[in-house]
């Protein structure tokens, strides 16, 4: 695998000094992995993403109008440390409180409740939602522990509209917990990304087989199957994803997400969302708007994932607020 | 490699179902292959792009807002045949002409030039800007012997800005030629993609060389050289362009584009930036504005590309338009 790179141990470091020179003036960076909003009003309730880098766009990419104000990342695949952390918190604060809203993993969780605790004790108000949209990682009775995939883009969009009009940090919780409980997902893994550092696969996988939920970083899903073709994957994605707990009937309307993991092109995701959308256009669901392409990766993975936000009178203006990230820019 | 698909030999045309339904009403396929806006005022003067599919988000993927009015796109990495050309003319002609923007390939030069024909010969006027970027593939003495690559999306964008203002075709042309005249690009292969309807690479590369100048399909460039660092290569890249007849000097304002032509990371393209942004800085030149990602690929090819557009007082206020597109949205 030939990665341009300069020092593989710096990788992460580098790519957050280019992400700051991408964004061009717009943000600035506040902590080694941490940057945030050069411009945010005065009176705005803060919104802090983050996670581990090398899945670029997320986080660090969702940072704009319109969408986060801040992101704390850490090294490659993983958590930000609490100081980092707090150095973002400190950076978006405005006064009225931060929402952490980040995916559920173990060391994320640690780290950011770490954070919010030194938060609070400079008397910074931090509460927290966590992603947690992967149906295949555990039962919907067991949702704390379910894993936070791609289905983070449209939360991270809803919230970064939320954080734009709410009023207060409890207003703000309660419209991105309405995003969050309205999404779910499920990835399919057909080859491991490598490590920047080691150039070692992030998983083994046989040729001919798939991994039905699997992580982006290779954890443990609902099977491994045969490859298949594209329209027998859409189907079994979209059964998976509609035989959890959130009703999605005929005459609701959702937001389509399909996601390249990283090396999937974009004629695949393509070619699956001709299916999904034949399928629930044949459930009478309504399709209110589509995103598709490399949004969570892993290095140059290859597989997909599907998502699906139910929209309701809440969520619908939120989605149709114009936005503008690196990730994900809406007019 | 396994890519997801149904029918192989089906991938071009199922792939353009899927962008249609992903662009969710906003464009109809007006023949096979190609697609236009369905709400292109009265009195435009149009925009059609066009070329091979297999290249997304290129071409096709690149109709919209403040973008191209359609596109007419052949099998994969084939030119699209003269009547899909010619039914996408008549799909976006509101009688004001319309501009033919492609790149210099043999294929497309000859079925868009026989389509331009059977078009005049409707009494729909034609007028063609060829994209010729790509610096390594002639000299600057020979541009119309120069491939089209990635340059084509700042002088897509900034076209179809143009085709929102411009009065007539003439006055659309001048403006396109100026933002064609202003860009240049360099591209630099490192592994090659695969044809989807054979699994086949779509060339050889050794395991540690990259080919410098080599185009998205393998073509010739100026050299095979051994895999080296991110640094050593954005500078190779940058001076390749400086080097080239169009000066960019200090005090002058650019358009970037670093584009990976598939599987190479966002991280990959944001460490380069860092040194490319670093370069011209340090000669005084300006960033205008940045752009970052997979836009014009060949399946999941490795590498990346370079484009700067010389940004003038003309061609400022075109590119702070928004727009928006599957390929590339601006705020």
């Amino acid at each position: 695998m030939k990665k341009l790179l300069n020092d593989p141990l710096k990788a992460a470091s580098e790519l957050v000094d280019g992400l700051v020179d991408y964004y061009n003036g717009k943000v600035a960076q506040v902590s080694p992995g941490a940057i945030a909003m050069t411009d945010i009003a005065d009176d705005k309730v803060a919104l802090l993403v983050g996670g581990g880098t090398g899945h670029e766009p997320i986080y660090h990419g969702l940072v704009g109008e319109g969408m986060a104000d801040g992101a704390a990342c850490g090294d490659i695949f993983a958590a930000p440390p609490p100081n980092v952390i707090l150095d973002a918190t400190r950076a978006v604060n405005k006064g009225n409180g931060v929402l952490f809203l980040y995916g559920n993993y173990a060391g994320d969780v640690m780290n950011f409740k770490i954070a919010a605790q030194l938060a609070a004790a400079e008397g910074i108000r931090v509460e927290t939602v966590l992603i947690w949209d992967d149906v295949a990682s555990a039962p919907p009775t067991e949702k704390d522990k379910r894993r936070g995939i791609a289905g983070l883009i449209p939360i991270v969009k809803l919230a970064g509209a939320a954080a734009n009009k709410a009023k207060d940090l409890d207003e703000l919780i309660e419209l991105v917990t309405n995003a969050r409980d309205n999404t779910r997902s499920v990835g399919v893994a057909m080859a491991p990304g490598s490590i920047p550092a080691t150039g070692k696969p992030t998983f083994e996988l046989d040729d001919d087989s798939i991994g039905i939920g699997m992580g982006i970083h290779g954890e443990q899903g609902v099977g491994i199957e045969k490859m298949t073709t594209a329209d027998a994957l859409a189907e079994k994605m979209v059964d998976l994803v509609l035989a959890d707990d959130l009703e999605i009937e005929s005459g609701d309307e959702v937001l389509i997400l399909v996601n390249s993991l990283g090396s999937t092109t974009m004629m695949e995701c393509l070619i699956v969302l001709k299916k999904v959308k034949a399928i629930l256009s044949e459930k009478g669901i309504g399709i209110y708007d589509i995103m598709l392409g490399p949004l969570v990766t892993c290095q140059e993975m290859a597989g997909i994932s599907l998502s699906l936000t139910k929209l309701n009178d809440t969520l619908k203006p939120l989605w149709d607020a114009p936005c503008s990230s690196l990730g994900y820019t809406k007019l």
